[in-house]
């Protein structure tokens, strides 16, 4: 009989602790799955709408989460009409599926900018006002990206609810929501 | 001066042709990226919601995808109530994201009774009744799981928009639409 590879889920306290060091080994490591999640939104239209983005900060103390994009782009319009967002990480490896429920606060401007200084120059292109995300084009490179400040927001998820389901012999899923400290429950998976 | 990896991402054509090969490779490839897509849909309470499913099939010539789930789950009790459905495969082999608008019809009972003879014993855990999906259970593995071909359903993902963007020395990115054929068009990233 091998030993369990993930001891971690069997508890509710454990299951949560390694949620959160998985999360918090995406904002440091690139090759992390939490590096890359899944931003779900819901347009002006009511639709659902779901893209890749960079995990650039996460906070267990307040159970936050932190991404930055471009404040032109349509998911910041979807944002400001519906405060509210889904993330979704599927941590291949430790067969974890981490499914995030957040408000939505969105900063830019003068309130961002000590965050600004501190975006390396190669990755600010993409942060431009003078090509709108979406935006149709007549060829395919007909777009410009000048590094603009203005163009700089950052989007702070207040966790509402995490749940998560670990996929071994045995199925377990779990959801933690805030009453005063987070609380956790078993669920079916 | 190395080759260009990704010839494809050039053209609208062949851009579009490329994605579908990747989708259709999820189908039939467990390892591949589109085998295991991200699936957003909208609650009751209009919040987005976001989870892992996997790809059954992808018909480029009708434009439509497949999966299957629990009958009693809570998406398809959203997808009752709102009928679309966004799905997002990030490809890394690729650098390609893919991001599908579609509408959505949820087949069940006697009309999925031959793909229900098609899953396998093992797969069939998954559809059962006795224990509703994210029901309060008290410890870990309350739950069954006995199969219940009356739990399974075939969501039908009827596409409306490709919208797909490559990561590449130059990002390029495009949105295809239904107009009679598929017609796309350049946008910016």
């Amino acid at each position: 009989m091998t030993a369990d590879p993930h001891p971690w889920s069997k508890e509710l306290g454990t299951l949560y602790d390694h949620a959160w060091h998985r999360l918090i080994r995406g904002v440091h490591d690139r090759r992390a799955p939490a590096r890359h999640p899944t931003l779900a939104t819901v347009s002006s239209q009511g639709l659902p709408q779901a893209r890749t983005v960079v995990l650039r900060r996460a906070d267990r103390a307040s159970g936050r989460l932190e991404i930055h994009t471009n404040l032109f782009s349509a998911k910041v319009a979807e944002l400001k009409a519906t405060p509210v967002a889904a993330l979704h990480v599927w941590d291949s490896g430790s067969r974890l599926q981490i499914r995030v429920q957040a408000d939505v606060v969105i900063a830019h401007g003068d309130d961002v900018a000590e965050t600004w200084s501190r975006v390396p120059e190669g990755s600010r292109s993409a942060y431009s006002r003078s090509s709108v995300p979406g935006s149709l084009i007549p060829e395919a490179l007909a777009y410009e990206s000048t590094p603009d400040a203005a163009a700089f927001a950052v989007v702070h998820l207040h966790i509402r609810l995490m749940d998560l389901l670990h996929l071994g012999s045995q199925h377990r899923r779990a959801q933690f929501v805030r009453e005063g400290g987070w609380v956790g429950n078993w669920v079916a998976p």
